[in-house]
């Protein structure tokens, strides 16, 4: 056993995160450690927190990065605002509402599904009807932007129907913070975590989380302790808190040094010209892809420009489309997960990926992959050649 | 709000952690960020088990770095090894002894407390008399290295007594890993888990973790879900395992480029040699504080060369002390936790920062705040003089 240091090849990353990191955020990651109780960082932690609440378009308070990936943000979201018996709405229409439902069983609820079409929206209406029956809900938990099928639901409108039967709502923004419009306060929403890995430009590892007044009431109100210490957010307050700091675990000090320069680029370039310039390159992806007579899963109106679930032409194996663009064209693009495996590829574009390289690479090298990969009579001819010719030797 | 980059002072980072990250491993967290499902990651991936398990001397198939800090890893160990009415025997003699007592609490579990005083090491003994009262103990419990005192316990002997009496190790070795003599396997040990920060010159963030097949067999063999999804090792080791990967969670990719780089160093310096390089820089730093009339809160022989808790002398307040270490000299160390605060420093000889560059600016510096501090009445004059003038202007 004798390992030398590990380079990574270059790679071009349009799949479904982590995007793109850019060079100012990798700069930043290897700037020199300092304690996780120095003034200076605490300074900078502060900035952190003010800068997500604009990147979250939010006055909360309690605003921060939760010391570990997206999925981390989720169960802290779950575990704080439920206590054992709390039942749970979940509106699912991909791989990440049956994650909500794991968590909310795992923290002793009752989960109650809301099912909607992979590749569709989740239905503000049938989310009213189900609370009708289901009186006693305490939260409605649903994914504003679904990573595995590209799908924007409407957030503004499923937090209005949770509101009117006094639930709380636990949000999922993991891709759409900072690639598309969301804003907090003006949709009222109550939990809202995100990852740092896809519309921010940053390296994956840390979940932005924002909580409402009326979340933070219902953590103080428990009767029960949180679950989680780690996840504990009265304890990772008296950290993050506004007062005197109080040690609570080590923060990841150089993540979040790349971290605060996504969110300081995040506010350079402006948030809506941020949302725009993602939509603009997913228009002009489609014309691309379009031109190649490729289809999208997901419906105009609800088709996130960030995460573009392709649908596969008859006859492409997507896994050897996406290992070739890889091998040779160092380019990833991501699979189709659980029931559309095998059935569309997903091409992200976000964060500092969302830009005119990397749409005409992908497109060229889209195009050029797929109208080899449908030749396949004379591939075939000339695969049978090699093996006879194997054979013969 | 306009906030430019971060660009944090250089310290000399002498605390309880983080340490000193070498330059090797900072270049390694910002080269370009690859895909968490990537071939060249996962062969990486690969590296960093193989490493691990040479860090931790261990041939556990079960060996990977959590994707969150060491109190994660903490909460890992008890989520997955513990069933709600478990009970757990913990050897308390300092703050994350504490700690794990409400991990076991909040996971349904009964926690018995064996107490030790601060500074002391867990006594055996009395472990084995709390096995004796309370037979229907599941596992045991305890702190290798206290990060809050200095003091090594005898983890080897711990882990005989408890496979005595049936049950398995919870073993705390945060500070340990890569700093003392820690020998998973030859001692027996069950669930090992660390922190990147210590004695292995990382960035904070990660916790190296390793479960002996034993305590895989009692994961396996679970009659309930593990309360927390994020830290569910059946569904972690899908993605860490050698066969085909199923995604879980994004993993913080660039921090484990830093963690491979730092493992790849101590297989290069040759573990042995790193623990004696702690050992002595130690002896090192205590020939100077000695010489300086100060002393240790903890006994000779259970003394972590990596952790230096240095008692407060007379009429020095530690807050002013610290600071003034800081300010004037850029140089991080640690305050007392609970109830040693105001009463013990605590200076970290960790990792890269073990070198004699950093005893010897340590003591310098040391000596000559500590000189200025006890010449307290010529300060008082000076002070009152400044008052007076400022209140005659």
């Amino acid at each position: 056993m004798n390992y030398s240091s590990f380079n990574p090849p270059v790679r071009t990353l349009m799949g479904p995160g982590p995007s793109d990191v850019h060079p100012r955020v990798l700069t930043a990651m290897a700037r020199p450690t300092i304690g996780h109780l120095d003034p200076a960082f605490v300074s900078m932690m502060e900035e952190i927190k003010t800068l997500l609440q604009y990147a979250f378009q939010t006055g909360n308070s309690l605003t921060l990065p939760i010391s570990a990936p997206g999925s981390a943000g989720m169960e802290a979201c779950f575990v704080n605002l439920m206590e054992p018996g709390d039942k749970v709405i979940v509106c699912t229409n991909g791989v990440f509402g049956g994650r909500m439902k794991e968590n909310i069983e795992r923290a002793g609820g009752v989960a109650v599904i809301v099912e909607d079409a992979w590749g569709t929206p989740a239905d503000p209406n049938k989310l009213e009807d189900m609370l009708k029956i289901h009186r006693d809900t305490k939260i409605v938990a649903f994914v504003h932007a679904e990573t595995s099928t590209g799908v924007l639901s409407d957030a503004k409108k499923l937090a209005e129907v949770a509101r009117r039967h006094d639930c709380l709502t636990i949000v999922d923004t993991v891709t759409s913070l900072g690639g598309s419009p969301l804003k907090v306060d003006e949709w009222g929403l109550d939990a809202v975590y995100s990852g740092s890995q896809k519309c921010l430009s940053c390296t994956p590892g840390l979940s932005p989380l924002t909580l409402s007044e009326r979340a933070v009431d219902r953590i103080k109100k428990r009767k029960t302790k949180v679950q989680s210490w780690f996840l504990d957010l009265n304890l990772v307050m008296g950290y993050w808190g506004s007062g005197k700091r109080v040690y609570h675990h080590t923060a990841p000090i150089n993540p979040l040094y790349g971290l605060h320069e996504a969110l300081a680029m995040l506010q350079e370039e402006g948030l809506e010209n941020a949302w725009m310039r993602h939509q603009q390159h997913h228009l002009a992806l489609r014309s691309g892809l379009e031109a190649m007579g490729l289809s999208f899963l997901v419906k105009e109106r609800s088709r996130l420009p960030q995460l573009n679930a392709v649908l596969m032409p008859e006859g492409v194996d997507d896994a050897i489309l996406r290992s070739r663009l890889l091998n040779e064209y160092n380019l990833e693009i991501g699979a189709g997960l659980g029931a559309l495996a095998g059935k569309v590829v997903r091409i992200g574009l976000m964060g500092y990926g969302a830009n005119m390289k990397n749409v005409m690479y992908c497109l060229e090298a889209l195009e050029t992959v797929l109208a080899d990969m449908r030749a396949p009579i004379q591939k075939g001819v000339a695969m049978n050649a090699a093996q006879s010719a194997a054979v013969l030797n």
